[in-house]
């Protein structure tokens, strides 16, 4: 297989000692002094490759190389390079350098594209800093919220201004948004982060359709008191409350026969002492599914059994919504073309759904769009023991590279 | 009646101001400069008051007035001036302002005590900064564990550091250590944190017992993974095991016939991010009840139920004790003395339970101990609205300053 997988190798091992933590993973977080050695590294390689780089005004990192046509639309290719904390070294790079490896081995190929491609590295898209994720692929489409500006990080630092950090001006944000029809498809080979392609001891696999994330932020205020001369009867404690929530939303997914997931990350207490009854609850809910009907009736289903728990426990709840990108089914025309690598390298064809949120469902919503799993060992990942085998990500980068073929040529 | 309650008032707000927080209420930990100042302003006021002030080796400060017998034991006074995090302001410095006013009255009234008195303000009631409550009564009474130098605050800094910090020598500790021969007996006002007295519309009550705080910390492994990539049948989810534990524990409580009580104060989650299912969680369980038998039984079955929940989840939980004070009923002598007092003032005599824990536990273990309790409005404590009326106070100080006189004089 002509792909330089030892050269693609070294660059993930190279990136993943960017923001390494003491308990072994990655945390790079976007905007940081982390996140810009990266990207800089990254565009080096992608200059390596033969692509001219630029940063759009959303920080999206994009190295482009013209086709014969260069009005013709782009094909994308692309992924991330933020990290959650305490992260792993593939969800993420191994679609970017992967691409830039696609496009390199083209580049010394002698291989002339009909159409411009473009390697695309989005911000933000694990929201890891700003509880937003998907920031910089919804900038490019033009989803943005009108009040994205002013999203903390844990430390109180708006977006606006880790942006200026970053060197960015943030009042250009706008300037980041694409037209659909300068697009002509767009390809993200990613790890599965789940267990369906390792149980069947597959390597490679074809995404058909992506689970929309829809993030909700409770916040339960019942009534602190002293833990020891408060009865049982004269508690309004938020945490039991936010417990008999969280064991509600675990048994209505657990019950779905859907592809239905309800996760709850994100807890913080107040005051948050051994010996008094927590008077406020703040706490995240991540709901999913492939089908955006279940997945809002189970969301509407929830917010009604909170009701119901809240009210009879006599405490508040206030409910917002942090993000809600609905599910997409990808392109018929670029699985295909996915599909048709697949067979062509002899590899068997499984086609599965994305219980996790990528890019490529933003950019799926306005143009043809397509994604390549990767095998994840135990499906484990968001941890420093995800791991893709090397092997399998040189299978994975040959299909990326025949797809992109397929859709530039 | 003759107690100066202006004065005690006065000298209530003026505490109250030192350590005020943003959000209405007192955050005044122990060793800290603020607790410094608000411990040299009491000092003060004892000397005012013709005591003779030291400062033990654990912290605790303690006035001093000899009696016509030096030798004779002495009867304490006491309780504390730290509060929890954003508490309130008349937990604990009501009964050691009240114990001031009242030995200021009888210097006044030029009266002589048989025996030597003191009031004692106990370091670290609350356990606000180092998890671990009663210190400065348990250094006292030579009830503290080996490893309690080590024991750290939120920012990480050990027990030892903080007393080195305010002037204290941490290897002398054990000094702190008194013969509880040489202690006649003890006497503590407080505020009730509870709702008896107020539901009866009594300002005065009688304790009895006081309920033991055993405290656990649970250390919960599950895995962590992708929120939206793992199905729901393949989760070791911690938190979804704590909301069961949580529940449960409040479900033992509910059902007992007695005056259990189970409270879950602290809860933190790892990695603690929207998308990626909890693979740790941290969190305390604090257990009361007035009888010990109960009490431990009911620990027993928790545990035992943790087990249960914690097996059939396939995470593992390591259940930690951080304290265990035994429940203790109080000197009928002292009771006596305090039910005598409210007789020949025409309060009602209420006799009640303390499902709060005080240092009078860990004294009551060696001698006579007593307390008075004094209406809660609303029964809250430990919180910015905690409040007692001056005039509760006020006959609350009488109630102490007659049981002194029948104790010591």
């Amino acid at each position: 297989m002509p792909i330089n997988i030892d050269r693609l190798w070294k660059r993930l091992e190279r990136l993943a000692a960017i923001g390494a933590d003491a308990a072994g993973g990655t945390s790079r977080f976007t905007y940081t002094p982390e996140y810009v050695e990266a990207k800089d590294l990254v565009t080096g390689w992608m200059k390596e490759a033969g692509l001219t780089v630029r940063t759009d005004a959303a920080g999206n990192t994009i190295g482009r190389i013209d086709g014969r046509n260069a009005e013709a639309p782009a094909v994308l290719l692309g992924s991330h390079i933020d990290t959650v904390q305490n992260g792993g070294r593939f969800d993420g790079p191994v679609g970017v350098l992967g691409a830039i490896e696609a496009v390199q081995l083209a580049v010394e190929s002698g291989i002339l594209f009909s159409h411009p491609v473009e390697v695309v590295v989005f911000v933000e898209e694990e929201g890891g800093r700003f509880g937003s994720s998907l920031l910089g692929s919804r900038a490019m489409m033009g989803q943005l919220p009108e009040d994205i500006l002013q999203r903390t990080d844990k430390n109180g630092v708006t977006l606006a201004q880790a942006m200026k950090g970053a060197g960015l001006d943030h009042e250009r944000l706008h300037d980041a948004v694409r037209q659909p029809a300068d697009i002509s498809a767009y390809l993200e080979m990613h790890i599965e982060q789940g267990t369906v392609l390792d149980s069947l001891g597959r390597r490679v696999g074809v995404v058909t359709d992506i689970a929309g994330p829809f993030f909700l932020n409770l916040t339960i205020r019942g009534r602190a008191g002293h833990a020891g001369a408060t009865p049982m009867d004269r508690r309004q404690d938020a945490l039991v409350a936010a417990a008999e929530i969280i064991s509600a939303a675990e048994s209505m997914a657990r019950e779905s026969s859907s592809a239905l997931v309800m996760t709850v990350g994100r807890i913080s207490v107040k005051p948050g002492a051994i010996n008094i009854i927590p008077g406020e609850v703040v706490m995240s809910v991540d709901i999913r599914d492939v089908d955006k009907g279940r997945r809002d009736n189970a969301a509407a289903a929830l917010r009604h059994r909170i009701g119901e728990i809240c009210l009879s426990r006599g405490v508040e709840c206030r409910v917002e919504e942090l993000l809600n990108v609905p599910p997409v089914p990808l392109s018929a025309r670029v699985i295909g073309a996915i599909a048709t690598a697949c067979r062509e390298l002899g590899l068997p064809e499984k086609r599965l759904v994305s219980g996790a949120g990528h890019d490529a469902q933003v950019l799926a919503q306005f143009v043809d769009a397509g994604m390549i799993f990767l095998r994840s060992k135990n499906g484990i990942s968001h941890a420093p023991e995800e791991w893709t085998d090397k092997e399998d990500i040189h299978w994975g980068t040959e299909v990326l590279y025949r797809s992109l073929l397929a859709l530039a040529k």
